[in-house]
């Protein structure tokens, strides 16, 4: 069954090609096709596009398949195209031609639009949770750990001290900016698109307004032409934002893998996180953070997949768009499958507490050393040069303390700072607002 | 002259590569180059790293050579590095040893960092202000040209009635939306990385937060390794941000060029506003949209570009960072040239007015008479099949009148809604709060 | 079960995890696994590693299981990690002690290469027929029409006169050509990886040319650390051979769509090769070249996606790149259906004869009389100005007939060179060699 | 001066914006326009559509511009639009009307095409020099320290011993591969695309196969709807190729910037080779490598913004193929010094000669001890688990000697054989056959 069927044969290579994966990835939509329904059909009956009478009847029915939906008793069948057509002829199945009217004022473009939509909101909810709960086992680990140095790099070069305390901290702050770029991008979706029909709008008195609250809105796309360039430039946006948060875990990851070298050693991991060679019985390696690492790299790729894909298409709706659905839709669980493992992997990570015994390590503190003699008045660059020969003679030797005092650094972490950033972050996302919204829907508030 | 010169020659090809381009590119980073050393000084001042009478010297010639690069009169000269040497130089020349000593506290690193935060400040500002104009011009277009109608499309196919209204409104409100994602881009840029040093901190009694208040920056990048981080996570961030502004460019761009084809006919421009041809005397290309289309398309590739160059570098600084300077800071500019020829052509574009006069566009109008169909109780699935019927046979025709009523439809554009969106946006990014700060600085307030 | 198991149990969400989608893209590899195997045996067998007593259970076991695979009667069981641990599985549960002595002088990494590498010239050799198949519709098709004159666009103005003969011959003998980058690839796939263990060679007296020549490979990779770094940069060297030829399909469809609009009308196709809309009966949308198009625009976004991943990974085997076989499996696969979906809709497309009557395509003819001035002696500037003065004055009008006979014009397509070109390509690739080769390991020649 | 020029004065925003940074560009395009000249006016002279005399006119004068080149006499007049335009603009200089001829049976479009085809043909040649260059040192390397041990690594996991004989050699043979890659992107350019006009071929009788042989091309760009689609596909092609070659660079510098930090210590540079820290006296950061790796990856990117550009742009010309040579013409450039860098740096490298004393190396020989049990008749599990359980106790040791002799292992290093594989791909490329042709055309054979 489609919707749009005129009675002819489609050629069997033409059907299986168009439609794709869409059957496989449209069944996570289906909840939010039956909220989106229940919003419009609200709406329809509020301009006498529905009679009351059958509005009931056809609420009914949708929150009963909303509730087989979460129960899991819910399947597109063969030979029906997508969620959308599976969910009308559920409904007509049940209750006739009042089935076949919910479709007035509303295009499948629209109802897609929409769908995708709620769909986004839904996953940054889920994605936001997981990075709060990283953030948190960073931020501890950063306190509990926070005397214990270690070797600085720049150019990988023994640099200047650190500490774990930064270090972990360093990436607890990274994700607290990932969520405000999140936030924004989030803000873009949540903005109604329902009523653009097939991005022309409707001769139909629909009320947007009243559809833009019921399903828990922050705003509308107005403009209809522009709803329906959603298309394409909401995904590219949305994942041009999850990029961010998979640059910050890619780099984590990185360090993890270098830090876990032999050649490190800063941290390890119990043999119940690692796993083993073929042929090498002492091997450990780090596969789950190779795996985060590459699915994080992986990841910020996908808004040039996007580009690629929706660049020099002239406005209006292109099929090419279904197509998207497949990079966008998985990148959700991608992530959060990252961030879920970097956070089991983080909260059982062994730290070496002794590192800076090592000789190599000894240069770490000819800064400290430079900063003593500007502090007793000589000139930095005449400073810099006295300790710079001691190097060279090989005779360099630091035996103060270090005197890391001001914000940020490895003496003063700031870390309730950086918590404050995040929530203030968190708190702008107001997804109870939503959720409001669908319990008022489903008849369960 | 190098800041780090140890007295050994350095291979002159290696000398060479790695400089690059950057003395050419330093030298827009000039005037923040000196903004950023006021402000480490005045506060080295307060720690009693530099003595008070030192900084009134300091102070003056730092804000002579602020007036120079203003009027053109600052170089890079030859055989000095970069911006920083060349600034450090003209005051050594002129202080002697004082010049040496504001280096205290501060290593190139963070340096470097601040100057690229407080440029793309700038820059960032200098695109806002081009967006709007441009913004203003699509809302005044779409104000101008409401009542002309032009077929709307999907799958390049003859869909549905649209309108010069609908389709300038549509690229303003996505400029309202670009801007947004771009004021979260801008607020992770507007932290303050001074005093990270090379991404470890200082033993000095730096105080970071003087230095936060003295550049109006909003906030500071607290944790010293995260503000190193920085490099590469802000170009991502903002290019990304950018991205999204070039993909609605790019998208007008591509409309523009069908839309001014001979086959669509719906825009033209005035000869002075297109090319010819070397061999057919006919030709009147819209190269300008053509350059601007692939000029947005390649911007939308950047962020790809960082990702490559900083995808699995660890933490730390790698030089790596200096190339991706080449892609990012000229970005700005290729933006805002976009926008400025796209803001020209649509202040001069002429518009078709009796498009649909053309047999072809009839069948835009079936939706209409299905939704009739429907409004006389007709079911929307029979409304369809009958309509569909007269389209087979050849027998359409609708003789109605067009009633797009709700919001964001050709009848009801709601371009004011638009334009608070944006004004939201603009009053977010709060540019003369760092205006005033500078004022300060240069002591001209 | 796993290859390295050493009795510790691993955490299960790191199980999960690092799993992913092998075991489902492993299936795809079993034939090519055992053929390795069998390769492997047959070489160990005459280093002495193996006794020829085991060899021949070991050899019958294998071509078992090979036929099993070709019947479809073979699956990665539960619990068994990835599809050379199953066929080692099936080997010790049927021959017990000598089914795990084939894992000699080999390790994971070289297996997988191994399999990889005869993955893909499999798929390399299917591409190769349906491309052959594609370019013979094109040529026919260009032959069929290649009387019938279409608009030449250039800048998306009508510019020159055209004919489908040229359109169709053209995207023929591109064809041709990325079959010859396509052709280098391979070349680069078709050098044995086998021996070269975890990265760093054997202690074993193996005997690489033998099994080089077992599997009908061209060549070895030699060094045995290049050999391992051909995980990622095979795959990325094979990629980008496959965009070459989606850039080409990708376009193909891009006019495609815009020649079927009503705009242009140059093409059309039955029913049955479209589909409709839901709410507007009379659309025929060209679903079939926006997901080609779609599907050839991001495959060329892969070999970014491998370089993401790959990128500044220093030498040696990391677990990243088992990610990647995710894009680089499926990836003939779609290129496949594309060059099929292509192919089909071509063979039925109908060509409009009459295009040229439209009155916007006079200009086309401007060329034609600018040469014909310059044949009568007139100067080429000051012919152009002429037929600029006719132009601009509306005076324009060409009756003389064209006179292409230059090599590739539309009087001389050259269809018979730009098969000679494919010919040459294809002799290269010699299939017959590895076919032979697998019959021989197969016992079956 | 435009070759266009309608008499219509254009836009100055336009003009600056449509010519960008064409001519600063096209001085590198020179050359190769005269060289097009000269074989396209022989060609016109045998069609009779330049007269002899006039044909030995113009040839002295463009023979004469050539000389000019060389000998960097020669510029692109303000004012004049591009290389052509100024070339044309020359010889209606010094000849009058004449110079006007040589333009008929050309259009811009296929001179572009043309020089930018002779441009990349000569530019592969000289990276193809750089990358012998390159190679020759690589195998040197191998050669002279092909007894040094170093670790092999699997995961950042210290596995196998490993060589700097096969590290140095497997950088040669990974070289040889990406030149056998390049050598058919060379394929591709040398076909001759003059005489395609704008694409769409010309009403002149053109002789094709003349030019082909006037300027050593291999073959034809037969179809000139397909010759005009080079542009983009062309570039994408090549720079495809390119890419190889860089990701083997830009993995190379990987190594060398790990293997140079102080947690590894395999190789290390004089001071010359390195740079300085403003902070850190001690640091000697090998800075060249960071940029020859951040200049590798980048490169990767390349045919993805080539892409961005052309994708979904229809078959014909668009000027948004005028930015691609922005990305394209410094590729080369860039990717040369790449090679020349590594060159100087690893023709200046130190090696650590006793690496492998170092105790946290010793389980690098857990395999040979798994070997010599396996070669002793313990099933290879067996002896997997007996060392697993001693490398568990601590008690592992290993005192035997490496006995690795396949072939591609560190005591058989093949690069013989790897050598030829160049030589092989070396001779393909035949580029004395162009510098013949070009010597004929300007008069010096």
């Amino acid at each position: 069954m489609k919707l749009w069927d005129k009675g002819t044969k489609i050629n069997q290579n033409v059907e299986n090609f168009t439609v794709g994966k869409d059957r496989e990835l449209d069944l996570q939509l289906a909840p939010f096709d039956v909220l989106g329904s229940l919003a419009h059909c609200k709406m329809l009956t509020s301009i006498n596009l529905l009679e009351s009478g059958e509005f009931t009847l056809v609420e009914k029915e949708l929150q009963k398949i909303f509730t087989d939906i979460e129960k899991g008793d819910f399947l597109i069948e063969e030979g029906i195209e997508d969620v959308h057509s599976q969910v009308e002829f559920l409904l007509t199945q049940a209750l006739g031609d009042v089935g076949k009217k919910i479709h007035s004022g509303r295009s499948r473009n629209d109802q897609v639009l929409l769908d995708l939509k709620l769909f986004t909101r839904h996953q940054i909810e889920q994605l936001v949770g997981k990075a709060q709960e990283l953030f948190k086992v960073l931020i501890e680990n950063s306190e509990k750990y926070k005397d214990i140095l270690i070797p600085g790099y720049t150019h990988l070069q023994v640099a200047m001290p650190s500490s774990f305390g930064l270090w972990f901290g360093a990436y607890a702050e990274a994700l607290a900016d990932d969520l405000a770029l999140l936030q924004a991008a989030f803000k873009l979706v949540d903005q109604n698109p329902l009523g653009s029909g097939a991005g022309y709008g409707s001769s139909f008195p629909l009320n947007r307004k009243m559809t833009t609250e019921l399903l828990g809105f922050d705003d509308l796309n107005y403009n209809v032409v522009y709803a329906q360039m959603g298309r394409g430039k909401m995904e590219f946006a949305v994942l041009s934002a999850l990029s961010n948060m998979a640059y910050t875990i890619g780099k984590l990851a990185m360090d993890a893998c270098l830090y876990n070298s032999q050649n490190f050693g800063f941290i390890s991991f119990a043999d119940e996180f690692t796993t083993g060679s073929s042929i090498m019985p002492h091997k450990k390696n780090p596969d789950v953070f190779e795996l985060v690492r590459a699915r994080a790299n992986a990841l910020q790729v996908l808004p040039a997949q996007i580009q690629a894909v929706s660049s020099n298409l002239p406005s209006g709706y292109h099929r090419d768009y279904q197509l998207t659905k497949e990079f966008f839709m998985p990148a959700f669980d991608q992530l959060i499958s990252c961030l879920e493992m970097t956070q089991i992997m983080l909260s059982n990570v062994k730290v070496n507490k002794h590192l800076l015994d090592d000789e190599k390590y000894q240069y770490l503190f000819t800064v400290e050393m430079v900063n003593e003699l500007v502090l007793k008045g000589v000139p930095f660059r005449d400073a810099y040069k006295q300790v710079g020969a001691l190097v060279e003679s090989g005779d360099f030797k630091f035996d103060g303390h270090l005197n890391h005092q001001h914000e940020g650094s490895l003496g003063n972490l700031c870390n309730e700072e950086i918590k404050q950033k995040l929530e203030k972050t968190i708190s702008a996302f107001n997804f109870s607002k939503i959720d409001k919204a669908y319990q008022e829907l489903l008849g369960r508030s």
